[in-house]
Formats: C-alpha cells, structure tokens, sequence
C-alpha cells in the first residue's frame, strides 16, 4: 500500500531512500468497509487520507436535508477536510467509503513533523493543492459554461472507469443535477451536438 | 510594497532578517493602469502576482461570447493562472487590473529558486493555497445550496468594502448572474429571509 504513495510522491518530487524510508515511518493503513466513515461533521478533521484502493466521497447535508457531495476521492487522491485539518475547527462534512478501500492515514501531528523531516513533503503537498485548486476552479467554471449534459459527457470523458463505480445518485450530487435527469441523459444513444 | 508581502508572510511563517531579504531581492514591482493587462490568452503565464494595492481580476471570454469572471484578487492576495504558470502550457485567462493598481511580481524562474533559499517559502505557498483551495470549493457550495440573491448577501457580508469598489456588471459575472439580477436585489430596502 505505502508502494502507491511512494510512487505518487515520486511523480512530484524526488524522494530518496532516508526520505522514503521516513514517509514510511510517518503513514499508518486503514481497510475500511464500503459506507464506514472517516470523518463526521462536529468532529474535527485530524488527518489527510490517501486513497490506496477504493473510492470515498466527501458531503454535507445541505438545508434541503439532502447529500450534497463535494469531491470523490479514488485511487491515488488525497482527500481531506483542509480548512478543519489547519484550523482544529470542527468539520461540516461526512468523509465515507463508497467502496470497500485500503486507506493511508497521515495525521496532522506527523504531517507538522515529516514537513520538518523530509520538506520535500512541503512541496509535493504545495503542487497536490495547488492541482486541486486548479481542478475545482476549472470545474466551477464548467458549472457556469455548459448545460448540464456537456457537463455530464464531459466528466465521462474526463474519468470513464470511474462513472461505472458510484451510484448514479451520487453522480447526479456530485454534479448538481436530479438523478432522474442523469437517467435521462444517460438513456440517450445520440450524443447532443455542443 | 515588499513590507505588505513580508507582512503577509509572516502570518503565515515567520522569516529572519536575512530570509526576509532573500524575498525582497527575489520580486519586481510594477505599478498599472485601470485596465491593463498582465496576462493574455494564448500567453504562458510567467509569473506570480500579489495584489500590494489596488485589483485585479482573472477572467476568461465563454463560448457566448461573455467575460466570466473567475476570480478577483485584492490587497494581499495572490493571483495567477496556476496551471499555465506550473505546466508552462498557454493561458485561457485574461489577468487585468481594475483599478490603478501596484503589483509584486514573483516570476517562475525566481520562485523555485527562492523555494530553495528559503524553504518557509514553500510553507507559505502550501497554506496559501490550502485556503483558495477551501475557498473555491466553499464558492462551489454556495453556488448548490443557496438562491441567488442569498449569494449575493454573503457575498456582501463577507467583503463589505469590496463590492463598493467593482463595478456591477463584474460582481454579476462573478456571482454568475445578469446585471439586471444584481441591480434588482441591490435596489431591494427589505432583507428576503432565509
């Protein structure tokens, strides 16, 4: 499990033998089951987590009472609430399995200390965030800039494999549609000309 | 102008005097013209920009034809197209001032040699866009959970002075709503409950 992570690091920064040795030192695993919880809201977010195996989805409940998902988190994702994580302020989100996964935990204290360690790890978490900020920007933008089947197709494109895995209602959340909409436009056999 | 940058540093991270002057020698400043540009599509982006005073805004045309506004970047904050400036890849955004404007400028070459020097630079990047990572997908929520004349109190609430300083059919934009929108809720005395 840690051979993923390692690898993933590997793609931002250089780690070498010590460096590696001391990441490894500083992980712990988890195998959580499909629909078990890492993190619920009035708690306080206390790690990172990376996806080794499996998918896990971050929501709120949104004042309709209804789900509301803010980001998947598959194979390779770290997956985290930030701003709880930083501040110790208490968590709004739910952070659950939706499949049965294999999971690395960084906790907060040991990510302070491996920064200090290896601050290699500063860097590669720096271009991480500074990836999923581009992401979220770019798909906040698609929100304002296409109908939602472009929307639709154009996250098919993006991750074939992945919108065979989840629930076509997390989907629908994930992307802000209905999921009698997403039936809908997933009956279609002809695709809509942009 | 470098005392505002270094200012902001350190509520971040706490530089010495000499990491302090590693810092300063490693920006330019600039000051521009309401309506100037510091970056262009089709232009890689060379650098990044921290607002010391005045406004910018990153914007893009959508495929109506239409400036959309992605982000606004004020006194203190940073603000770049993260994407171009990291792969090297041509922009998609127009960054242009919106009032006469001064500008610290940290251009790519000199950023990854200051994250070298100065290693706390790199800290201070990673929180920095730890929290415009939290920010966006916070905007993103707000865009599913709540009317839009809600996001436009919130709005109002949380950066009072600066909806005063940008001209409506910009905040509109931004907001993802008509002109029209905007002036008809800014002209409302009553407060629409919740």
């Amino acid at each position: 499990m840690v051979d993923n992570l390692i690898a993933h690091i590997n793609k931002f920064v250089q780690l070498d033998e010590a460096e590696a040795d001391e990441v490894s030192k500083a992980i712990t695993t988890i195998s959580i089951k499909k629909k078990q919880f890492l993190l619920q809201p009035d708690h306080v977010c206390r790690a990172n987590y990376f996806v080794s195996r499996g998918c896990m989805r971050l929501y709120f409940i949104n004042r309709n009472g209804q789900e509301q998902i803010t980001l998947f988190g598959i194979e390779n994702w770290w997956i985290t609430d930030y701003s709880s994580l930083e501040t110790g302020k208490p968590s709004t989100y739910y952070l659950q399995a939706i499949e049965d996964s294999e999971i690395i935990i960084l906790v907060k204290k040991t990510i302070d200390e491996l920064f200090i360690k290896v601050p290699k790890m500063e860097r590669y978490f720096r271009l991480i965030l500074q990836k999923a900020y581009t992401a979220t920007m770019r798909r906040f933008e698609y929100v304002r800039d296409q109908t939602d089947e472009e929307r639709y197709r154009h996250f098919v494109a993006l991750f074939p494999g992945f919108v065979q895995r989840i629930p076509q209602y997390m989907l629908a959340s994930y992307l802000g549609f209905t999921p009698q909409f997403l039936s809908k436009i997933r009956g279609k056999k002809v695709r809509k000309s942009a």
